[in-house]
C-alpha cells in the first residue's frame, strides 16, 4: 500500500507526485523523491523497482521481509533493513522497515508494523535547513526514528525484570517467576537480535571508509550509533540481571528446601515423642506402677505437654520454627 | 557414479559429453564443463583428477569425505567443501559435496546425501543471461542451494524445542524433557559445526582480496554470506533457548521438590496427630475418665476429624495441599 | 547553577568574569576560559552554547544526561561524558559530568552529584608551571579526578563483598547473604558501566591519532588510562567473587540440607525404635511370658534406653549428630 | 640416544653418517641431514649444538622437555616444539619431540614418547620427487605424523563419552559416571593445550609473512593447519558435550531425587494409615461397639486393606509408584 | 633502603659508587649504574629521582607500590612494574619490584619481598660476555628470575588442587573441601592478575616495534613471552579444573544426598512395618483368635522378623542400604 510519495527540493517539499511520476523526478539534479510503503503487494514492489532501478537482490529481501538487520551498499545506493519492535501487551510484536537510499531517493517499505513514520517526514518538513541536506538527512531521521522507539521497549522490560525481582525476593520464589525469567530473557534476545546487527552496521556509516552518500553527515550517524551502544549496554546489563536472578532464585529455592525441611522435622517431633510416651504406657505390663497411680493419666499429659513444650522452646531458638 | 556431464557455452547448454573429453572442452576459452559426480568410486576420481588437473591435497579430501567446511584456494582455482545436513525422521544425517571449480570447469562431488543439485542446473540452464556468467555462477548457485537447505532443518529443530518448551513449562519437567534437551543441544552443534566455518570462508568471496574467479559476482556471494550470518544467529539463539530451558528446568524441578516436600508433610501430619491421639486413649492408666464415659468413643473420633479438619485447612490456605 | 567562571593565561588565573564575557575571551590566542556549571537549566545552556559555539547533538547529550562514558570529536573539540559514582549509605547514586573541551576552553556541566570539582581548580591554580599547559591539563585533571573517586568506591565494596564471603563461611549460608550477594552484584555492574567504556575511550588520548588538543599530555592521558585498567581488572576480580561465592554458596547449601536430613533421620530413629519396642509389649497376646514378670516394665524401658544409646553412639560416630 | 642420522642429496639417500661427520655434510649446498635423537644425555646434545651451530635458548627449551607447543624462529631456522600424545590403557601419556630444522638439515629430539618417527622416514625415502623439496619437506612429513597421530586419541576420548552418555540417559546417573566426566574432561583439556598452541603457531607457515624455509610448500603447511582446525573442532564440541552431560546429569539426578521421594511417601502412606487403624482400634473406651462383634477384627483387617488398595491406586495413577 | 649501588663497564664491575655519584657516572658513555633498592623512604626516591633524570609520573608509581604489573616507555627509558608473589604457609604475599632502564642505568625498587636479586646480579657478574649487553641485559636477567618464581608458586597450588581432588573424589564432599576450592580459586586469581597483563606487556619487547633499549635481545626477551605463555596455560588449566571440580562436587553432593535419603527410608521402613504388625495385635477385639493361640507372641515377633529380613533383601539389592 502506497502511503505517501513526495518529491522535495532544496529542503522544500515540491508535490505529492504519482508512483508513474517517479523515475521523472529522480532524473532531477537538485530533487530528491521520498516515498513510504507500507505491506505493499508484489506488482507494487516491482513498480517501484522499475521506477528507482533497483537491485534484484535487495528487491528480494525487501519483498519476502524476516531479514537480519543490516546495512548494505549496491554500488552508490545502500540497503536498510531495520527492525521495528513494538510491545503488544505482554508480547514483543516484531517487523521491519527496508529503506532504499540514493543521492535523489529514500524508498521505505515497512512490514508488519503498526506504528508508521509520518511524524518523521511532518518534522522534517518543518525543519528545512536540516531537510536541505538531501535524502542522507532523511535516511538519518529514519534511522534515528527507529532507534529511539527501542528506548520505550527497553524501559517496559526493565520494570517488568524489577517486578519480578521484587517478587522473587519477598517471598520465596514460586514457578510464575521462574517462568516470567523465562519469557523476559526471551524478550531480552529479541530486543538484542534487533539491535546487535545494527551496531555493527551503523559503524561503518561514521568511521573509516564512509558511503559517499553519508559522508557529511557522519557526525549525526555517530549520534545513531551512540544511542544503539547505550541500547546494547542496557540490554547485555537487563540480561545479566536475568540470569543472575535465575542462579539466585535457584539458591533461595534450595535454601527454602531447607527451612522446610527443618519445619517439618520440628513438627514431626512435636508429634512423635507423645507419641513414643503414650506408647509406653499403652504396653500390657503386669506391673507397671505409674498406671495404678490416681493422677497417673494428668501426669502423662503433662510430661508429654512438658517436653513438647522444651521441644518447642528449642526449635524456636535454633530458627527451625 | 556419474550423475552429469555437460558443456556450456554463452549460458547454453552445448552438448553431454563423456568422461574423456573432458579435457578436450576445458581448454576452450568461452566455455565451460560442469560436471556432477555421487559418491564415486576411487577410479572416477583419479580419471577426474587427470581430466581436470586437480590439485593431489584436494582431491585427498575430496576422497575422504567427513572434512572440516571450508573453501580453499589452489592456485586459480578453489576447493571447497559443504556440509550437507538431511533430516531423516528424528535424526539428522550429515553428508557433504566438494566442488572443485575454476574457470572452465565446476566438479560437484557428493558424499552421503539423498538430496542432489539436479533442480540448480535446471533453474540455471533456464537463466542463460545468468549462466553466461559462468563457473562463478554455478560455484554461486550450488552455495546458495546447500545454504538454502539448512534452513528448514534449523525449521524443525525450532519447533522441536518449542514444544519441549511448552511440556516443561505445562507440566512439571519429566525425565524425557531433559533428555529431549540434550539431544536438541547436539543436533544444534551439528548444524553449527556446518554453517560456522562456511560463515568464515564465504566473507573472503566477496570482501578484502577476493578470489579472481568471484570478482563481478560479489554482491551474489555475499547474499550467501548474509544468509549464512541469519543461520548462525538463528542457531545461536536457540543454543541460548536450549541452555535456559535447561536452566530453567533445574529451578522448576527444585520447585516441584519443594511442593512435593511439603505436600508430602501435610499428608503425614494428617495421619501423625490422630494416630498419637489414638495412642493417648491406648494408654493403660486405670483412673482415665474418658475411658468410661459413654460417647468416649465418638467423641474422640470427633477429635481426630476435628483437628484433621482444621489441619486441612490450614495446609490449604498456605498452599501446601 | 553557575558555580565558577574564570579566564586564564599562562597557567595564572586572569579574572572572574561573567558569562556575557566568554566569547571574548575565548577568542584572545593565549587565553582560555574555565567554567564549571551544575544542574543547569536550559536557558543557561543555551547561552552557553551560544558563547562556545557547541555542537547542537553534543549540548543535547550534555543537556538530558544520564548518557554513556564516552569521548567524542567534535572537529577541534572534544566532548567527554564521565560518570560520577557516590556511595550513598547502602546504595550507589550516580551522575555525571559532561566537559566541553577546545584550545581555549574547558566547561564542565555537573549532574546528580553531591561532589564539586573545586578542589581540582584549586591544585591546578597552584600549579602554574602544569595549568601553563592549557585547556588540555584541566581535562586531564578533572579526569584523573573523576578516575581517582572510583577506587574508594571499589574499595567499599570490596570490604562488603568480604563481609559476606565471612558470613557466608562462618555460618550456613542465609537469606540475607545471598540477596547481599545479588546486590553487590548490581553495585559492581554499576561501576563497570561506568569504567568500562571510558576505558576504551581513553586509549584514544594517547596512542595511535591522539586528538590534536591532547598531543603533548600523553603521558599523563596513559597515566589515566593505567588507572582505569587497575580499576576494571579489580572490578572483573570482584565480580569474578562474587559469582564464586554464590556458586560455592549452593554447594553449601546443598551440603548443609544433607548434613540437616542425616540430624533429622537420627533423631526420628531414636524416637521410633522405642515406639517399636512399646508397640510389642502393647499387643495383647495372652501367653507374653514378659508381661508378667515384676521386673519387665523397668526391663522394657532399660531395653529401649540400651538400643537409643547405642544408636546415638553410632550416629556420633558416622558425624550424623 | 641416537636414533638415525642419515645425509640426503637431490631427494635419494646419500649415506649413514657419524654424528662428528654432520657438520661437513651441513656446509654443502646440495645436501641436506636428517638427524633422530631419542631421550639424548646432556652430551649429546652439547655436541649435536656444536655440530648444528644451534641456539643457546632453543637447546635449554629441548634439554628441558615440558615445553609449550610452539614454532619459533632464530634467524634462518625453525625451532618447533611438538606434544606427542599416547593412550595408555585408562590415561594419556604426553611426551614431546622438538625439532630444529633450517636449510641443510632437521634434527628431531623426542622425549618420553614410545612411538618413533621411523616409518616417516621410510615413506620419504620412498617419495624421493618429494622428498627433492628438501628438509623443509621433511618438518612438514614430521608435523603432519605428529598431527595425524591425534585423531586416533579423540576417537578414544570420542567413545569413551558415548559409554558415559549412555550409561546415563539408561539408568539414573551414579557417582561412576560422574567421576568419569571429570576424568574426560581434564583428557580433553591436556589434548586441548597440545593442539591449541599448534593451530596458532602453523596458521604462521602458510600464510601473511612465511619463515623462507617453508616458502613453497604452503600448501601442505596448509593442510596440517587444516588438520589442526577439524582436531580443535572436535574437541569443543567434545567438550562442549561434557558439559551439557555433566549439566544434565544434575538436573536427572535431581529429578530422580524427586522421584524417589515421592516413591517413599508412597510406601510411608501405605504403611502410616493402617498402623492408624490399628491404633483407633487399640484405644481401650469402655464403649467401642466395634470392639465386641463377631467380625470386627477381621472387617478392621480388611478396611486396612481396602484403604490400602485404594492408596495404591492413586499413587499408580499419579506415577508416585 | 639502598641495597647494591655498582657500576659496570664492558660487562665487568667497575666500582661500588656512592648515590650522590651515580649522575657522573650515567653521563659516561660505554658504562651503566646498576641500583637495587628496597622499601625506600621518600627521601630516597626524591634523591634517586634527582640523579637519575626520572619522570614524575612514574616515581609516583614506584612511590605507592600496588600498581598494575606494566611496563611503560618514558621517552628512551623503560619503566616496568613487576609484581612478587612469595608463598607464606597457606597465604601468598604480593609484592612488587619497580624497574627503571635506560641505557645506562637500571634501577629497582622492591616493596614487600622477602627475595632479593643479589643472586641475580652475581650470575650475571659471572658472565660477562652477556653483561656486555649493557642494562637491557640487566632487564632481561630481573624479568627473567621474577617469572621463573612464579612456577614454584604454581606447583605449590597445583599440588593443594590435587589434594582436594582426591579428598573430593575419596569420601563423600565435605565442608571444608569446599572453602578450600574457593581458597583455591581466590590464589589461582592472584597469580594471573600478576602474569596476565605482564604477557601482554611482554609481547611489546620482541615483536613489532621493540623499544630501542631491547632491540637485538629479542630472542630473549621472546624467550621470557614464552614462560609467561607456558604460565598462564598453566593457569587458566588449574582455574578451570578448580571450576570443574566445584560443579562435579555439586552433582556428588546431590547424588550422596539422594543416597543418603535412601538409605533413610530404608531403615523407616525396616521400623515402621513392625510397628505396624504390633500395632494390629494391640488392637482390643474382643474376637481375635491369634490372641489366644499358645505361640501367638512369638509367632508375631516372627513374622516381624521375616518381614524385615524381606524388605533388608529387597533394599540390598536395590542398593539402598
Amino acid at each position: 500500500m502506497l502511503v505517501n510519495c513526495v518529491a522535495y527540493q532544496k529542503g522544500l517539499k515540491l508535490a505529492d507526485i504519482r508512483l508513474e511520476e517517479i523515475s521523472d523526478y529522480v532524473e532531477r539534479p537538485d530533487c530528491f523523491v521520498w516515498v513510504a510503503v507500507r505491506d505493499p503487494s508484489p506488482e507494487e514492489l516491482d513498480a517501484l523497482q522499475q521506477e528507482f532501478g533497483l537491485h534484484e537482490l535487495a528487491v528480494e529481501d525487501a519483498r519476502h521481509g524476516h531479514q537480519r538487520p543490516k546495512i548494505e551498499e549496491y554500488g552508490k545506493s545502500l540497503f536498510v533493513v531495520l527492525p521495528i519492535i513494538e510491545v503488544d501487551g505482554s508480547k514483543l510484536n516484531t517487523g521491519e522497515v527496508a529503506i532504499f537510499a540514493a543521492e535523489n531517493y529514500v524508498l521505505s517499505v515497512r512490514h508488519h508494523a503498526e506504528h508508521g513514520f509520518a511524524d518523521v517526514r511532518r518534522r522534517a518538513e518543518q525543519e528545512p535547513e536540516l531537510l536541505r541536506h538531501g535524502s542522507a538527512y532523511v535516511l538519518y531521521a529514519l534511522l534515528d526514528a527507529v532507534v529511539d522507539r527501542y528506548f520505550p521497549v527497553i524501559d517496559v522490560l526493565s520494570e517488568e525484570i524489577e517486578q519480578v525481582e521484587q517478587r522473587i525476593f519477598a517471598e520465596p520464589p514460586a514457578r510464575d517467576s521462574i517462568v516470567a525469567l523465562y519469557g523476559l530473557k526471551q524478550k531480552l534476545a529479541t530486543v538484542q537480535h534487533a539491535t546487535g546487527p545494527l551496531l555493527e552496521a551503523t559503524a561503518k556509516l561514521y568511521g573509516g571508509r564512509v558511503p559517499t552518500l553519508c559522508s557529511g553527515l557522519q557526525d549525526y550517524f555517530r549520534d545513531v550509533h551512540d544511542h544503539l551502544l547505550r541500547l546494547n549496554q542496557s540490554i547485555d546489563s537487563l540480561r545479566d540481571t536475568v540470569s543472575t536472578i535465575t542462579a539466585v532464585s535457584l539458591a533461595l529455592i534450595t535454601l527454602q528446601e531447607n527451612e522446610v525441611t527443618k519445619r517439618l522435622a520440628a513438627y514431626a517431633a512435636l508429634v512423635a515423642v507423645p507419641t513414643l510416651v503414650a506408647g509406653v504406657y499403652g504396653m500390657n505390663f503386669e506391673h507397671m506402677p505409674e498406671i495404678g497411680w490416681r493422677w497417673g493419666y494428668p501426669l502423662a499429659l503433662a510430661v508429654m505437654a512438658l517436653i513438647d513444650g522444651y521441644l518447642f522452646y528449642r526449635f524456636r531458638k535454633a530458627r527451625w520454627l
